[in-house]
């Protein structure tokens, strides 16, 4: 009787710390089937785990017949159990095959995926997001998800060198962040209430308790855009400042991204993988003045006008390529706490983080004083009885700060070359999709 | 003139790194007033920033008379910047004060906030809430944050180190995880959906692609429940892990809790701080039978009958306090997911870690198979087809594994000895709050 229950077997080795030295020794592997060939007296099951692949042999004679039968029944995809033991074999990955002494089927496949684990590119993306759990057992969404982790990890490395704080904002908030647009409704208990589109008016505020800090969370925007760069539900990495200015925050942005492509490059060096796009390290990412570039796309023949956003369509003209910083944008258009460039009106300390033409971050100075402030939301229509929780914090010194938000989806795209920012997600959700 | 603005003044130097060697050094210090005491010729201000206090001394005839008269006037919480030189003095913080050359005054406070800042216990939490930046700057919640933040960086530390692969799975939800109840509703585009109440499904389908995977991430709970430990949004710690079961997981809780509390030991020691009441390090934390506890509860007195969920009125009549699991629940009131142990269809495979009547995480074994999880949520009354999209996952290979969620905020409470879960969490959402 083959096996169905993991019972008390526990994996003992990985595919990866497999090595012809073993031989000889006794192993119980785990993992699920992405190949099997049937020789007759020889069977070649190709079993896959978190860090690789590792061949089973089935030899008619050394392995007990039961076990060979049930594997050459099994489908790609089965996940499985081997006790073994361990032999070199020159054409087996890592030089080694396990020789199959008991055998446990903990889940059978009947169905055959539409699409190959090995498959670099499918040609339609939904098929794939409505088997998302399945897709991201490809190779190349493997070691995306897993760079993911790694940038993770080494952003908040950084942030906690720079003793920013970590901190959790709520998601259900009463009043709109800046202005009404692109909200997510939420019925909370017998109130209206909203999904937070930025975790910005806490963040803000937190700088008056805890000076630094940092959020990685997820933010929600009803933004009915399809294209391969905008998610209804994305990750953002929002980092806050006391007693700072937006050079000081393009500053952390600068090493963030350094630090960031140095962890892709280790990760792909080192697991000797050459399918991604990975940009230099730059050794200072350039800054250009949003006037600056307006006056170069206009050379360029771009129908850009001073005050106008800039779109990608246009920025195209001027073929900026890799890392670069957008500062110093007009203010009129700005959110309500973003700061006036010194006495000047019209420009804001305001910068975006770009990637070619893809935006990866935007940040700016903040106004730290109630009355500016104020006046800045009169000016834009808002109601300020809206935001009395908000704005009575300013009675208490709230102290000058910068900061910004970097999307972690986009970043991982830019870092990875990957193009459809989907491909960065667990679970996307956009317009049109709401499951799995 | 007294500056307002930040310009180009950098801090050169944070409260706690000031010492007497540093005689006739000039400083730049910033942060907020924690008290002005006006003695004519002289004026000592006690001035906080991030990592503690510090004093300026205003003397006349050294310090500028502006300064001195500008000092004078500015009330507690307000937010200033000093140029000065560093003096000892043995009767300041640290044995030091700075002699101001020059001050800048960022944000003027006119209002007394309704609670002081070293006030241990304010009466009301409402009171504290309703202006929750201006509460954090509180001695006795600063440290709680700064803990709360260390414990995060800890248990992640461990989860890499365990090779668990960091994830988020969307918040926004087509079905509800475990039923219908305690969901907040969504208008997402034209449809209707939910926010997660846990990403149960989610991680669980993970398993399938990563084996190992962790999220710390928002869950939402519409439970109208007033209590000092429930909220309507929390941040839970997520695991799940392939190829283990749930003695693998207590395993992992209990190394996750043990590193916690030398963090928060180490934290306290380091900042001498006494106001908490940290548990100790369990050796082994006890591990007891549901159905055990029933008999001990019973004989003590309690109402409670096998089956019963076991309500920390009835728990407390045991006295068990300190860290244990309660595990082998009733196989019935659990989740459709949940395994039952062995053949027995009565008890599952499932734990609650408690910390005297205080629950902080739940876990079990999960169902790998398709047909098993179809006829546990028929018994229940499930539509299967609303699970389509989860179901159909486990057609390929879905391996076994268990998991479990920790509360982020009770942990926090179970370290500090804090007794409301709302002074655990920066701004805490319950059925009657929703702001700031």
């Amino acid at each position: 009787m083959i096996g169905t229950e993991l019972g008390d077997w526990r994996r003992t080795i990985y595919s990866n710390q497999l090595d012809p030295s073993m031989d000889g020794k006794e192993v119980v592997v785990m993992g699920w089937i992405s190949s099997v060939r049937d020789h007759g007296n020889l069977v070649f099951v190709l079993l896959n785990d978190k860090e690789g692949q590792m061949q089973i042999t089935a030899k008619a004679g050394v392995c007990p017949d039961e076990i060979k039968e049930s594997l050459v029944k099994l489908k790609e995809q089965s996940t499985i159990a081997v006790k073994g033991v361990v032999k070199p074999s020159a054409k087996a990955p890592r030089g080694v095959e396990i020789s199959p002494s008991e055998l446990r089927v903990f889940s059978i496949v009947e169905k055959i995926a539409p699409f190959q684990w090995q498959t670099k590119t499918v040609p339609n993306i939904d098929t794939r997001l409505e088997l998302r759990a399945i897709d991201l057992r490809r190779n190349i969404l493997q070691h995306i998800f897993k760079m993911r982790s790694l940038v993770l990890k080494s952003i908040r490395d950084y942030l906690y060198e720079k003793e920013f704080l970590e901190v959790n904002t709520p998601k259900m908030i009463a009043t709109a962040t800046e202005g009404g647009a692109a909200l997510f409704p939420i019925f909370y208990y017998n109130k209206e209430a909203f999904l937070a589109q930025s975790p910005q008016l806490y963040k803000e505020q937190l700088t008056l308790s805890f000076e630094k800090i940092f959020e990685i969370a997820p933010i929600f925007r009803a933004e009915a855009s399809r294209t391969n760069r905008h998610l209804s539900e994305a990750i953002s990495i929002d980092l806050e400042e006391a007693f700072s200015d937006y050079n000081d925050v393009m500053s952390h942005v600068e090493n963030i991204i350094k630090k960031s492509i140095k962890t892709v490059k280790d990760y792909c060096e080192s697991t000797k993988t050459t399918d991604y796009i990975i940009p230099e390290i730059p050794e200072k990412i350039p800054q250009y003045t949003y006037t600056e570039l307006v006056d170069r796309m206009q050379k360029a023949g771009a129908t850009t006008k001073w005050g106008d956003d800039l779109y990608p369509s246009q920025l195209k003209k001027i073929n900026l390529s890799g890392f670069y910083f957008i500062k110093d944008w007009p203010l009129a258009p700005k959110p309500f706490y973003v700061k006036a460039k010194g006495d000047d009106q019209k420009i804001s300390e305001s910068f975006d983080l770009m990637f070619g033409d893809l935006e990866l971050s935007s940040g700016s100075t903040r106004i730290e004083k109630r009355m500016e402030l104020e006046e800045r939301m009169k000016n834009k229509g808002f109601k300020l009885d809206a935001f009395d929780y908000h704005l009575r914090v300013f009675d208490y010194g709230v102290p000058p700060h910068a900061g910004c938000g970097i999307g972690l989806e986009r970043l991982m795209m830019a870092l990875t070359g990957t193009e459809n920012v989907r491909d960065a997600t667990f679970y996307p959700r956009d317009v049109d999709r709401l499951t799995p």
